[in-house]
């Protein structure tokens, strides 16, 4: 075959494969949005077998044809540079895709697949209990899968380099282990500096708000945003999330179970971040194809971080928005100023629970992930010693140490699920939302006034045209190197974060 | 292969192919229940891929080697007498559905894919604008190919005979025009003597109810039906139905925006009865097979009429749910008592649309629809000249005629999608419910206390004892004459009609 008919040939395949990917995402969003408690032995079922068909088809002899073909190797994984950049990202997705998968041994990804079945209830009745033993040996097993993985995978300076790229492609260890050093200095001294000042007040928060009344709210702003309420729905479940169930079907899940009326508003516009996101990367020209979702997931966090922390925590938001709450909730805010309001939803507070932390905090409870993990994988900590050392880091960036293990090593769901590199990307897209954010204010002047006045589309538009468009046709690095003229540089964060709280502390 | 390796290789072909099915299930539940309106393209380009993978897996040669291993054959369709009654009934259903899918030249099938999905919004223009000359050149086609259809699929009596086969196995042309015209009688003069009475009063029914209560109260009695919500959850959608999301996740939905608040709530209750069906079909032994969902449409009818009609709209059911419906809805149903309300749930009024007919005159609205594709299939009337032989027919069984064709020949959107052959389906169920009905009577004397007094859960536990639980293993023939211990009589529903309708309008 020619070149030509190659290209078509993967986009018939990917397009395919999309098909075989949204369903997934439906599958998923079905399940925890909808499906009846004992559904669950039939789903996993039902997923399995798609999984099991995207995996054939993903290392099938024929795409390993069709890369060589179109003239991707290792020195060149975006193939001939005669083809366009949209097909030059296709076949570097799909070269990565293919080696990695080729590169495991089935009986590993078998392997891992049970372990991982068994350690997740595990890790659940552990939580419960509050009794880290009950993980350990799991964990332990997972650990050696893990590291036998990184030895199939391969990697030239840390161990940790494959797993990190497996979420966030062309990151490694070394440029995680710079930026995260740089910030968690700064994020230190700030956190000392806020911890001098008086605490502000966000007890109002907690009040009981109707969470009809809240969904309204919600999706007012998400339109205003720029969400497509005819390519997608906004549905409650359990943990908010944001999944692509086709072309014009982008889902946002939100919770109006948590006792504070902050976080459910705020996972609201956090996951209309990811949908606009997802939106805009299904441009006419990438709509159906596997890049027309994005590029990563640090680049994903941008987006939801952006919205969710820059945008909507802002005072500037808040100008606008305000009187409108105030009117839906008279009983809960008739006494409270918008000033209070804008700190209280700012508050600052060294606490265990990740999912929970505040802005200027969050980071923090990732950096201590990524310590812990780069040591797990190249050997230097046992899981046996993964509690104490927990608490140490904690003790050493927060200040605080936790109680129990349900509000330390064991609360989130990640390892049990075999997933170890996927932390850092959290805190990767509050770095890349930063310098995103420097970007904007300088070409659009006048964005505070465009916020102050809800018109929030003017942001999505600059956003769309410089980042959402692309889609998953560059790389994390060339996107940010387009937009900002700039790599990755922390500062920015850190600046943002000390303008901000110096504001709001009157540090 | 022996015959126990082949027999093991179909249960594993017929496993996968339920999970397949069940992914259409939810692809088209979503569709109408939660997907977003642009979702609408991705979702067909979903549908269709997953529909292609199970036509290429039903006739596979893999298929019909193992058919052949197992001894099925025309004259033995369910294989070698050693197997077990389930694995028999296996083996007929995928030796019916291979042949099927084998005979129909896959140029035609594609044909019939385009025809129909130019029809469908041909029809719904054509009823918008109460014009049918838009719908006539694409009925015209797809009678055509509905002809074409019959000589592929061969026949001995009546070209309709493989038609009402494909929806309703084993039932040929000449038995439902013999059970039809026992019954169409029978209604007839029914009819004439309710005209010669009073009417009733429903005007109370055209109320303002609130759909959350109506809800909570549709929730109670699917409850007390024995329907799982652990294994099934109730929605919202713009027709009500049912569907297998899974062997523990049935679903069904219903709908609010009804001008009457007794359409809502029997069509809950209709569709809790083919849920129930479902749930009670997917016993252990045939939990995940294709037996697992019931053995027919008439069958999933008889159960879904025998709860809506037979229970909910009988005199003894409301003896229990009356006060609780009345405490529910004070204002609308204070002035209103039980007598009354009964009645007016049991208005019998002639009237031009089959999905609000009432319970007498609804065969009817079959039994027409019935002389017109038996006609139309046989060449004995063209698709120009319907639109009169319709409104004859609406003259003569049911003494009105349209006033335009929306509410005549162009009210259903079965022609449109190729349907022809299913709508006897939907009367033979009122036959079959009556039938097992009869049976029901005699083996639970005290079934009228069980009734009146909310204890719904022996009809079920007797029915699932009788019918569910066998699923797919034995035809529809077979499960009348195991439970009824006769073959199909009409004259049940007929004595059943009369008894009834002589006591609401004292004949």
């Amino acid at each position: 075959m020619d070149k030509n008919a190659n290209i078509k040939r993967l986009k018939e395949i990917d397009h395919e494969l999309v098909l075989y990917q949204n369903i997934t995402a439906l599958l998923g969003w079905d399940q925890e949005t909808n499906m009846p408690e004992r559904g669950v032995e039939g789903r996993s079922e039902q997923l399995s077998l798609v999984q099991g068909v995207l995996h054939d088809k993903i290392t099938s002899s024929e795409i390993g044809d069709l890369l060589e073909g179109l003239g991707a190797s290792e020195q060149q994984p975006s193939g001939d540079s005669s083809f366009s950049d949209p097909e030059r990202g296709l076949i570097r997705e799909y070269f990565r895709e293919y080696n990695r998968e080729k590169k495991l041994p089935k009986k590993l990804v078998q392997e891992i697949a049970v372990v991982t079945s068994k350690a997740q209830p595990a890790w659940a009745a552990a939580r419960k209990s509050q009794d880290y033993s009950i993980f350990q040996p799991h964990l332990e097993k997972i650990v050696e899968l893990t590291r036998e993985t990184t030895k199939c995978l391969g990697y030239k300076d840390h161990p940790y380099d494959p797993l990190i790229d497996q979420y966030e492609p062309g990151m490694t260890t070394a440029e995680v282990a710079r930026v995260f050093n740089g910030v968690k200095k700064d994020i230190v001294a700030l956190l000392t500096k806020i911890s001098e000042k008086d605490q502000v007040d966000d007890s109002f928060l907690y009040k009981q708000y109707d969470s009809k009344l809240q969904d309204d709210f919600g999706r007012k702003i998400l339109t205003d945003m720029g969400f497509d309420f005819q390519r997608g729905i906004l549905s409650e479940s359990a943990h908010p999330f944001t999944t692509g169930v086709g072309k014009d079907d982008i889902r946002i899940t939100t919770r109006y179970t948590e006792p504070s009326m902050s976080s459910s508003l705020f996972s609201t516009i956090h996951e209309g971040g990811h949908a606009l996101y997802e939106m805009g990367a299904a441009s006419p020209e990438l709509k159906g194809t596997s890049l027309g979702t994005g590029i990563s997931l640090a680049v994903h966090e941008s987006q939801s971080r952006f919205w969710e922390n820059i945008v909507a925590r802002s005072d500037d938001f808040w100008i606008n928005y305000y009187a409108a709450l105030q009117e839906l909730f008279p009983a809960q805010l008739s006494g409270v100023t918008r000033d209070t309001f804008v700190r209280g939803i700012n508050k600052v507070e060294p606490s265990m629970i990740r999912v929970n932390a505040d802005e200027v905090t969050y980071s923090l409870h990732i950096i201590l992930r990524f310590e812990l993990e780069t040591a797990l994988v190249n050997g230097e900590l046992e899981v046996k010693e993964l509690p104490e050392a927990w608490n140490e880091k904690m003790h050493d960036m927060l200040g605080i140490v936790p109680g129990t293990s349900a509000e330390g090593v064991l609360q989130d769901v990640h390892w049990s699920a075999g997933l170890i590199g996927y932390f850092p990307t959290y805190a990767l897209g509050n770095l890349f939302s930063a310098q995103f954010f420097e970007t904007l204010k300088q070409e659009i002047p006048e964005y505070r006034e465009y916020i102050s006045s809800g018109n929030l589309i003017h942001l999505q538009k600059w956003l769309n045209e410089k980042i959402y468009r692309k889609g998953g046709i560059y790389t994390a690095a060339e996107v940010l190197q387009q937009v900002t003229g700039k790599p990755l540089d922390p500062s920015h964060f850190s600046r943002y974060l000390e303008e901000k709280y110096t504001r709001i502390y009157g540090l």
